[in-house]
């Protein structure tokens, strides 16, 4: 899949608003995506197509503060940190390179990602700026930090995710070890960040829905185990919106 | 020009992303334009025609962190302060009203204002976050900021600010009483204030870019001393992007 064959493998640690774009992977055109985008700015560099492998999707309007991806290249004569300017460049500026790297020959961005994290970003009523409103879901309420770290303490470990997941899923095992799922202050603003091995599709989104959804009501800790033990897809909260969500980091060991 | 028979007075602070503008100022359609989406959602609210009066205009792509406005109004159900929700929630989120406040009854945003200040926020090479782009001009070399100051001192009092006009320019005077003009770093950004009585039509993005261009050029303050006299236009620097300036403040006394 990767064109081994090239003598040197390079690592991008990579940042875009993902407002314009239809997510991060390849499409048919005229869909914009971000490693469409990267492809071509290789492609440039190169005078060649060049295959870029992410660590994984992102759906259109998600951001990533940490989004990593490897290509493979029989370029010498650029050292791998100069890829930053170089791509940089030549991208839009709603995307950027943060980090060049030159990684083992063998090292797979998908394949070797232990873990992936994702922050979401919400704006309790009712002042918030344009900029933030960009990279923040404003709900018109005030939700109780307290309850939302309650119900966020029960996906913890190997949890069947079926709850989270949308019916086109055709993940074989909808199983996923997450490893932590919490809510903090900063400022007026409230972050969440769960971390798993991985995600299903738009799982991310499901679980803040729900998990807001679920404080709004007040739930006990109890029925709240429950509804997640049902894998009763009708029991999720609405699908919180694409643009407060940040692929945050992807852990390797 | 404002409907003063009506008996409140509402002043308004105003926030809003310019990018996707075509300036504050009302326009034939399809121009989309901060003013005309306010006063949508005033006509919402009121189920009738409401003139807004803004401090001044902003071209398209310039941000605004401080836009004072006001409008008469005949409600007398509504708070002041009750405009700021009522309005945000009819209102797209890339304006957002900050504060709203029953003022005096002849109060108007424009005649009143003693002076205006703007912000513009440059990003020296090399890294740069795709949503710090989207409000910040990054430029590729890392100017000195001991002597952007040294020029920017020369900006202060009255001044014949014709070197930083447009051809177009209809304003009687090209003199502008220019208050202050500092540079100062806050981070790796390098921020830039103005504040003056009043500004010629692109003016602060021409001092701006003027500024950058005689620095990079090392140029001594008495050189640019007398380009400032000359009024010559074709001595300015190429004018800064509109996607680093911001409208900062409105001074009322």
């Amino acid at each position: 899949m990767q064109e081994r064959q090239s003598s040197r493998n390079i690592r991008l640690l990579i940042a875009y608003d993902g407002t314009d774009f239809a997510g991060w992977q390849k499409q048919a055109a005229p869909s914009r995506t971000v490693q469409d985008e990267i492809e071509k700015a290789l492609e440039k560099i190169h005078k060649a197509k060049i295959k870029l492998t992410g660590s994984g999707r992102t759906d259109a309007g998600v951001h990533a503060a940490g989004q990593v991806a490897n290509f493979y290249t029989s370029i010498n004569s650029i050292k791998a940190h100069k890829f930053i300017p170089a791509l940089n460049r030549l991208l839009p500026s709603d995307i950027r390179i943060i980090e060049a790297s030159e990684t083992h020959h063998d090292f797979h961005s998908r394949f070797d990602a232990k873990y992936r994290s994702y922050r979401y970003y919400i704006i309790p009523c009712c002042s918030a700026l344009p900029w933030e409103l960009r990279y923040a879901w404003q709900i018109w309420r005030k939700p109780s930090l307290e309850k939302l770290n309650e119900l966020a303490g029960l996906l913890h470990g190997e949890l069947d995710c079926t709850l989270f997941s949308v019916p086109q899923d055709k993940s074989l095992s909808r199983s996923r070890y997450i490893k932590n799922a919490v809510f903090w202050a900063d400022g007026k603003t409230i972050v969440f960040e769960i971390t798993a091995n991985a995600f299903l599709w738009k799982m991310a989104r499901s679980v803040i829905g729900t998990l807001l959804f679920y404080e709004e009501k007040n739930i006990s800790i109890n029925e709240f185990k429950a509804i997640l033990n049902s894998g009763n897809r009708s029991l999720a909260g609405p699908t919180a919106p694409a643009h407060g969500l940040f692929l945050w980091n992807i852990g390797y060991y």
